[in-house]
């Protein structure tokens, strides 16, 4: 069976969407430290796939993914999934809510949750970790009584107590990741295709010619992002994700026709389309 | 004079851009932890005015920005301004790099400079604060040679020394940074036109009708960021700078006809653009 690469350490939101959805189909699952370290081992050829979240439904998009896959791999999306993001605050075994002295967490987690530690936790320090899986790692080992804000996986794994679910200021809060690979999905019949569009300059019509030859074809645009090319600020590129495959003829068509007017245009490939909760 | 609220603590990359740019302008400059709260003040009457990055020529879009304006608050833009991003290493007097047994900084700052991290620390523990300036203050007060990823001002005020500058990946990093207030500015010939659109439905013609009012009228656009509406994964609203002022007669009739077929649109004004570098 293949190997998958993650956000680690052991107890992040991706591995908690891995176990709950595809960790049956892989043999090893192996933690990297960021998400553009997952996406290059799979590159390398360390493991046959990665899992990265993508996009979140308070956050937006992952950045580090989406620059990743456009600057420093060429790899193709396999499948994607979304899993439910639900901080818990924990913390030692005994420790109560009142005697927390300070709450550990990943500064997003903790945005997250503002109004929530703004009201419950008004003086509280609030001290940063690399990711909420570290934040439990961190509060586990430490003698004052902290908190941390993390998964119910990360608690079970650092032997932490959940004091409160749901602490997030948002009760809709999901999280969609991809899987990365090199392997081309075939055509199930409810797929979505990825592209990646560099325009041939920065004019007030690019854009319009790019959806203009999707709605043209009654193609659904799902997502659109807007990123910087690194080069100047104010130049972007576009990642778009499309209803449909590849292989269907009016995708086939429009691609054909962005290839055409773009600067450059990269396929991440088709793959089976989720339906979000 | 009036007041302007920052994202503190003292040495942050908003100082930074506020001191080279417009202190002079203000009789208080007064920190906030965090993006929201700088415009929240500004909202509640705390301060006059308040400085925050809205974009990044590497991350992009800095989305505590844009997503407070459009939720949370109802003020105007009343100025841009670009300012050079460059990070600096440094450490207490004394400290030499082969000694550093931790670097500290807020991990946006430590994935701008990853590569460089890679190849200089590559065994050095990564711990991350809740900005670049705390990041400062940490490494001031810390018994260990630790280092900071963190500005010139930051290292200044904390008393620490550079051991190296312009450490980041890329060599081209800039920030816009913007000012919010209640004050509308007068047309100046090159001005910027900020406006948030919301949607009827998310159906694939939607923002191709809004690019076609802008682009029939040949007003450019110089930014367009889709960030989730927060209730559902995969539903956007669009964050979007045009060139002109809404009293030019072209944008005005864009306006209008844009209010005609949008859920809602909120215009943050009008104000003088600057040229980026």
């Amino acid at each position: 069976m293949p190997s998958i690469g993650y956000l680690g350490p052991p107890g992040t939101f991706s591995e908690e969407a891995l176990q709950a959805n595809l960790a049956d189909r892989f043999s090893a699952l192996v933690p990297y430290p960021t998400v553009t370290q997952v996406l290059l081992a799979v590159q390398a050829g360390e493991v046959d796939s990665g899992i990265v979240p993508i996009e979140n439904s308070i956050e937006g998009s992952v950045n580090a993914t989406i620059d990743t896959l456009t600057f420093e791999t060429d790899l193709l999306i396999e499948a994607e999934l979304v899993h439910p993001v639900s901080h818990r605050l924990v913390a030692r075994p005994g420790v109560r809510p009142e005697q927390l002295t300070a709450i550990v967490s990943h500064p997003q987690a903790t945005a997250q949750c503002r109004r929530y530690l703004n009201e419950h936790f008004p003086g509280v320090t609030i001290i940063a970790a690399n990711s909420t899986a570290e934040a439990a790692q961190i509060v586990s080992g430490s003698d004052e009584p902290e908190g941390a804000l993390a998964t119910e996986l990360a608690a079970k794994l650092y032997g932490l107590d959940v004091l409160e679910r749901d602490v997030e200021d948002y009760e809709y809060n999901m999280t969609r990741f991809i899987v990365a690979g090199r392997t081309a999905q075939p055509r199930t019949g409810t797929d979505k295709t990825t592209l990646i569009c560099f325009i041939q300059e920065n004019r007030p019509g690019s854009l319009l010619e790019i959806l203009t030859e999707l709605a043209s074809r009654s193609i659904n645009l799902t997502k659109i992002e807007s990123r910087p090319t690194k080069k100047v600020l104010g130049e972007y590129y576009f990642f778009i994700d499309i209803e449909g495959h590849q292989d269907d003829d009016d995708v086939a068509a429009a691609l054909a026709a962005l290839a055409g007017i773009l600067r450059e245009l990269k396929l991440l490939g088709s793959y089976p389309a989720v339906e979000v909760p």
